[in-house]
């Protein structure tokens, strides 16, 4: 880095940079946003309906959208940084995307000029889709992927050890094009238009530093982070997330979840690594499985989720418990089994997956699935995890068809940004 | 039609075809199902959260879905008859069809026997993901395309007059694979997993009759139904539907959405006609317009949707209001003018579209754009209309990448079905 870098303050509650007005605006346009002194329409002329919305804070010890109570949508984003992009662009965009984020999470336009701008003739700085809506618990959680560590910003030395492209696993089928990715941007929110509407700003934000690599929107969360969320059901129509660490259990979140400095460099303590998997089901297929089958696929019932060993939903699943012939009554290679702790050292993650339908192919099969996102203190547990389930019975049904891992910064005190830890 | 079919009682809520069982069970299952007698688990064995729950009849003199007040979500599909499909076929899919759309629309599973089924050893026949769940203001409303009334079933005496393949317009980009078919289904909710739910379980029931040819999903309703839902916005940021007609508008309703016998067959009034088109988007373009322009090509203000001619959101548009310089306020070929009723010989349309993202491109633009949905008394004011937007400004920024036309049947009364009237 350069010392010129190490100068400049952090403070993106100051406004866009200029290179960010650019990207909303337009080389052309930007000068003129930032000479003109408001026109008769201002941002703060549109009311907000901000009654009965839930804001999360932004700023913190850790980004929000990792333990925050699962919203019920998604769009997710991954992004590739520009060929000539330098380390002042990705510094900047960082302190940009932070800024915006600031602002659109407590459901403010992404400037304070809004969607109706500072001169009727430049392009408005926010698309305005989102103006009228709450913040509807928007999140916007930021990742960095490996690439970002290679020669091109000096920032070798910031490499975490753990960040690797992840390993080919049974059931792979990647698509490079919905696969990898600089950085990432996860938007969760109750309302798909405030996602969407967050996403599309910081991408435009980007422009000529960064550019949309693929994406995805989500619904119907498969996860829950708090004991009051009920447990979700996934597209094979069984509960999802039963045994998923919960916001409130500190001890678990420290173990499994926040990076820290015995293994992860020092500027990323408190954050984490995420992993996202978008995973498409074979509807049609599992949907001519007898009940029988599926649920021994999952080693659960369908009606409760309950493990097939007895109890309810939340009882403990017991591998040794015998079932109605000699075998055991969760099977050995059933998906409860192989993903559960007890097989895997222990290892935990934190899940925040969504369902997906994008349409269908030609042969009238859904394209759909599981948008699959976890949080964890070492990429390593996912991976473990997911080797074991390389003889899960219900990946029969599943094909992997996008990958990505990314570290996930702690998050941001106000007046610094996201990432700023790369940069010291 | 043959004799046989005339005699045949229209009794779907007697349950599932044995051709609709089959679609959900596959031919070796349908057969175990209907002779079980219920295993441990029952669908009544899993609660539904129904309290505060939205519950829209099903039957009654018009079909549900198109003045109901639009739902937050939509899971539209199109459907192939099979080659070998018969006019049986086609009666027993749409009473199969009638069946789990009375059930699912009271949040129900789509059968008595549901998502556990009536014995182990056969696959579900609801496939569960929207167990819990309430019925989130479902609405299931069913169309039938152009192509049913050519040979095939012997309904060449029923066919609509009126209902042809739209001609061609300025701006198509048609896509086949996301054009036409012989059936379609609306799926509105304010839930997406239960709008999703619905259209896969009425699709495994079609499976040997009819097949899913293209599917959308949709989010961030653009128009409304009643005055006190809020105008929404599309992803042009601008509010959409401000003069749609309202459900409790009778007279309009009468004059510009149900079918009647002045120019439709007996069969059919009541019902409707459904235009749907997907639109794409050129959001990077857009959004690197002017203000100005913007709101030049809508005839619309974009902080408060009010007519640039003056006035709040619901005025009139004076179209010949002078504006700054020697022109009109509203340009001669904004949206709005060419749209609006003075300009289409009082013409008017219910619209119920939806916003859509489908990801992005591999140059990192937006898939995205505006699913649109109208309903009218005859599918020539849809084409009147848009033949008039030829000239339309905000042409430039749209894509018609897909489109359809169907005739809606009337709504049924219970213990008949959708389309009942076809065959008799």
């Amino acid at each position: 880095m350069s010392e010129n870098i190490e100068r400049e303050p952090a403070t993106p509650t100051g406004g866009l940079s200029r290179r960010g007005l650019i990207g909303l605006l337009g080389a052309g346009a930007a000068g003129l946003a930032i000479g003109a002194t408001g026109g008769a329409l201002t941002a703060t002329a549109v009311s907000k309906q901000q009654a009965d919305a839930t804001v999360h804070p932004f700023y913190g010890a850790h980004q929000a959208g990792i333990t925050t109570p699962v919203q019920d949508h998604m769009q997710f984003a991954s992004f590739d940084l520009a060929d000539d992009a330098t380390a002042e662009d990705l510094q900047s965009l960082l302190q940009d995307w932070s800024y915006a984020a600031s602002r659109m999470t407590q459901g403010l336009d992404v400037s304070a000029s809004g969607a109706v701008g500072g001169s009727p003739l430049a392009p408005p700085d926010d698309t305005g889709e989102a103006l009228g809506l709450p913040a509807s618990a928007l999140t916007l959680t930021f990742g960095v992927g490996p690439a970002v560590f290679d020669s091109r910003f000096g920032l070798a030395s910031k490499k975490p050890a753990l960040l690797e492209d992840l390993p080919a696993f049974v059931g792979d089928a990647l698509d490079p094009l919905s696969s990898g990715g600089d950085l990432c941007i996860q938007a969760c929110a109750d309302d798909p238009q405030v996602a969407f509407h967050a996403v599309r700003n910081l991408t435009r934000i980007a422009f000529g530093r960064a550019r949309l690599r693929w994406s995805q929107l989500g619904f119907g969360r498969t996860s829950k982070t708090t004991s009051a969320q009920a447990t979700p059901r996934n597209l094979f129509g069984f509960k999802d997330g039963t045994a998923n660490i919960l916001a409130d259990d500190t001890s678990a979140l420290k173990k499994h979840v926040w990076a820290a400095s015995a293994e992860s460099p020092a500027w990323l303590a408190g954050g984490s690594y995420l992993v996202a998997r978008r995973i498409r089901q074979t509807i049609e297929t599992w949907d001519r499985v007898r009940l029988e089958e599926q649920e021994r696929s999952v080693g659960r019932d369908k009606a409760h989720g309950a493990p097939l060993s007895g109890g309810d939903e939340f009882a403990e699943p017991d591998f040794e418990a015998t079932g109605a012939s000699e075998s055991t009554a969760i099977d050995a290679n059933s998906h409860v089994r192989l993903a559960h702790p007890d097989m895997n050292n222990g290892i935990r993650i934190l899940r925040r997956g969504y369902n997906f339908v994008d349409g269908n192919d030609q042969l009238g099969s859904l394209n759909a699935g599981l948008f699959f996102l976890s949080y964890q203190r070492s990429p390593e547990q996912f991976i473990a995890i997911q080797k074991k389930l390389s003889t899960d019975v219900m990946g029969e049904y599943l094909s992997h068809v996008g990958s990505g891992v990314w570290a996930v910064p702690p998050g941001a005190s106000s007046g610094s940004y996201i990432g700023a830890g790369l940069f010291s």
